[in-house]
């Protein structure tokens, strides 16, 4: 019996963005029509020396695949001149628990997020949008531009700002046509890529914003928010985490990937607990406008809010994704079991 | 960043039960003195097809390993040529979660159950004990007849029943010393290998009993007890499997793995059900007497029993001890992660 070991790179040259954002969109469509799931949490954190591990699993029966991920963080390890994050993911076939592949799990997990945050802007957002506002200019960034170029044609301005570095979103947004031509296969050529330092002004401008930063107070300020934006809230993936005013969510058409988890770990954890908003104002999950379960924005002036905590099932479809494709190209190493 | 994949094949390769036994001891030691953990434990029921996956997962922290174990089981593999179980597990540095090895998992969860099951006879039999008792003579037999050997060179006579298949116990019997030197390189040309099948009659020429089976009711009965003998029960990992009768259980001396373990789901389960036996009676885990904070057995006649139901952190103990073989030798695939 043989299995595939697909390392970062094997897996940066077979999994397309295309293909990871159908994965993502089959998974939260499953998932509204219960055909997911997803396993208890599993979570340490270490004390000498410091570290946090996790291990998220679960299945997506319509893709006959289950499995789990396994990350690590050891923020020493900078210091020792080692990765901080490490990860693991693993597939399993769900029709006969026999093991398909083990794979490096830092660029799947990177592609799904931009993948879901994308999704939800293009199904939430207002049909014109062409504007897209992004807050943070960190690893996720350059993901999630990527993914909304391919889903949403029409974008031709991205603005970035990095609320703590400005020079890094200069930095991030000259590089942006480059990198996506050369890792996602994407021309960009027609778009307009500016570092946006004042926050207020770039979402005057915005159809759009996807926040990922790992904010732990809100950036975004309620006064800043026009009628008609969406956003797409995508760094509040732990207690604590928030990247948007609690008071933007009130009167806004709410969707989660997953709302219990938003509630407990996502942008809405800190909103509910100021007494914003609660469950019963979350229009659904995105899964459920995926599988015509539930209408997504209703009029132009709306304000939309996709929150976006991260699912395990994103990784298993993504990675079985992975594995499809480098199966049909001949790359991956297949080793014995 | 590189990691090592151990197939079954490098692991019987690399992995002698010498090794496997230390590792064993030394994992309940620390868990005796607190310097393990074992993280809550998932598993998941699939309908369609009938499977079950569990993952068990733990930390060993005087050895510096963390990971898991995720186990698959669909038994209508069998009908399709296919394993009917598959298990791999995943070693981290819990100094800085760097993932370490990939390995299969079968091959040490028969080595480190045969070295758990001997080890607890080892520690709680009568010192002159060289009469061994096996009931079950499906897959795991074998490992722990070698393991036992290994630390009880007195014992001379091994005697195996089945209680379902009598000949299947004398094709056992016939091919121990073969295998036991081919898989184990143990010389058992001074021992006699006997099939029983009156096991009555085994017990009473018997110091230690290790039972094995996949028993749901009790095969061995109080009455065939007799005084002075150890019992390894290893057989019972679920709720609701039981092989001894829980009467044996009053006035005996017991160890467990993990107490709480093993009353949920080990030999002591249905045993504290009937009311024969509750936490109170129980005279320490196995680790305690291997730290010194419990006596084993307190006189000749006493009845001992150690009912172990099998922890996660054997497997990573034993996995980590697998990889470093595997180094030493320079055998087993490194592969870029």
């Amino acid at each position: 019996m043989e299995i595939m070991f697909l390392s970062r790179a094997d897996i940066e040259n077979v999994l397309d963005m295309k293909s990871a954002i159908e994965g993502v969109r089959e998974v939260y469509r499953q998932k509204s029509l219960g055909k997911t799931a997803v396993w208890p949490l599993i979570s340490y954190d270490f004390e000498e020396p410091r570290g946090v591990m996790d291990i998220k699993s679960g299945c997506v029966f319509g893709e006959k695949v289950h499995g789990l991920k396994m990350l690590n963080s050891f923020p020493g390890n900078a210091e020792r001149g080692l990765p901080v994050f490490t990860g693991m993911l693993m597939i399993f076939d769900s029709e006969t628990g026999i093991p398909q592949g083990v794979m490096d799990a830092s660029f799947i997990t990177c592609m799904r997020t931009g993948a879901a945050g994308a999704l939800g802007a293009s199904l939430l957002a207002r049909p014109e949008s062409r504007r897209l506002f992004i807050l943070g200019a960190g690893r996720q960034a350059i993901f999630q531009i990527a993914a909304s170029l391919l889903l949403m044609p029409k974008i031709d301005v991205v603005r970035v700002s990095d609320p703590l570095d400005a020079e890094n979103a200069r930095k991030f947004a000259a590089s942006c046509r480059e990198r996506l031509r050369e890792s996602f296969g994407i021309d960009a050529s027609a778009v307009s890529f500016e570092a946006a330092e004042d926050i207020a002004a770039a979402l005057a401008e915005s159809d759009i914003a996807i926040t990922v930063t790992p904010a732990r107070s809100p950036v975004i300020k309620k006064e800043w928010v026009k009628p008609g934006l969406h956003l797409s809230c995508v760094g509040a993936d732990m207690p604590g985490k928030e990247e948007i005013e609690p008071e933007i969510f009130a009167g806004a058409r709410v969707f989660t990937d997953d709302t219990p988890q938003c509630f407990r770990c996502g942008e809405l954890e800190l909103a509910a607990a100021k007494g914003v908003i609660s469950e019963k104002d979350v229009a659904g999950e995105l899964g459920d406008v995926i599988a015509g379960k539930a209408a997504g924005r209703t009029s132009p002036d709306e304000i939309t809010i996709f929150d976006a905590t991260g699912i395990a099932t994103l990784d298993l479809a993504t990675g079985k994704k992975a594995l499809e494709l480098a199966k049909a190209k001949g790359l991956g190493r297949y080793v014995e079991l």
